[in-house]
């Protein structure tokens, strides 16, 4: 068990110094003795783990949807969606490594030789939205025209661009701004009144959701390791 | 004269090169040796033209609202600001260098130490959507609650976005179909029900507009090379 989560811990380590390297450089700049420098994990380690640069960006790549904090339930199936969007936001503005990393990995174009397959987390956002939004329909709360597979990947498109534009412009520092502004705009067009009246899509969503999640998160790992407590103090 | 159209024309053989090799490679791999082979211009030319990469790339951004053909006049001002995203659509979609060089040198993060100042296409884009919005306004044909500063900002991020995503998953095949998609459902938010009801957003509008432009540079080309062919025949 210690073991195990060490290999956790140790691939935790590994990840977040690949992403923030990404982050930095993109992809074709990143180098893993810069990984490797900022991780403080041993050179074989790594090499244990992920095989290659190219592994590492798919593994950064893979988190992007499993690596947040999940937002507490909602009654709305709408308001699940526009948690998790601003939840990214908010954690894009304040600059979490793993998030901006694979964001990154995903919106640079690359080199053509590059072989890194941006589609995957894309197809992931896009998926993940038909999702949420198949369920809504099934709650009753999108209007009866809305084509859910052309809607899933408007909703991905964009977001990406208006984090790209607040990227270039300011930083992040606008996000949850200009995120609130595209969710009312499109969730005017998708959801029936009485739902788009209870929606919660303030700027500073994001925020109140991270700290949320964050509470339950804790909470959850108390509940875990709690019996474990028990058991060492037999 | 003549002399003059030599140095326009070197001048856009080398920007049309440059575009193509930065749509390619971005920004950081491309070389002043591969733009000078593709443009089959002598290196003394270029340096006389444009001194460094950095100043190629920034010439390149620069044509980006410039370089595109003028569709022509419409009645709803809405109507003229669509027509110009559904016609960069259309030029993406059929892989137009200038377009793609451009937009991927916007889009793209670079290196920290690139110093390609990526705000001056965006602050574009946005000033010039805003531009659209406010005639748009004082034509009547906005709702009354529009905020156009935020709306210039959420149509120049939802376009960039919904741009890259059907780069990612389609290669820009499926482009004029997202931008009819998201128009469709940002207009929705903006304009008022009797001018909605007659914007034409349909996929194939960037299309049609492309060839209307093109008729209409044509035309305004012969009436501009008329007195000259005229004095040469004295």
């Amino acid at each position: 068990m210690a073991l195990q989560e060490r290999a956790i811990r140790t691939r935790r380590a590994i990840l977040v110094a690949a992403a923030e390297v990404f982050a930095e450089v993109g992809y074709e700049a990143a180098t893993i003795s810069e990984i490797l420098h900022r991780s403080k994990v041993a050179k074989g380690s790594l090499y244990f783990h992920y095989g290659s640069k190219a592994e590492l960006a798919q593994a950064v790549l893979a988190q992007q949807l499993t690596a947040m904090p999940t937002p507490p339930p909602q009654e709305l199936v709408l308001q699940q969606g526009l948690d998790e969007a601003f939840l990214l936001a908010h954690m894009l503005s304040m600059g979490d490594p793993v998030a901006q990393g694979s964001i990154r990995l995903t919106v640079d174009r690359g080199a053509p030789s590059g072989g890194l397959d941006r589609r995957v987390p894309m197809r992931g956002w896009i998926e993940h939205n038909g999702d949420i939004l198949a369920r809504a329909k099934e709650n009753g709360e999108l209007l009866p025209h809305v084509d859910v597979a052309a809607a899933a990947r408007m909703f991905a498109g964009a977001f990406t661009g208006v984090q790209i534009l607040s990227e270039i412009m300011t930083n992040h520092a606008d996000l949850p701004e200009r995120v609130s502004d595209l969710e009312r705009s499109l969730m005017a067009g998708v959801a029936i009144p009485t739902v788009l009246a209870q929606l919660d899509m303030a700027p500073d969503r994001g925020l109140r959701v991270y700290e949320a999640a964050l509470k339950l998160r804790k909470e959850r790992e108390a509940e875990e390791a709690a019996p474990a407590v028990a058991c060492a103090a037999d």
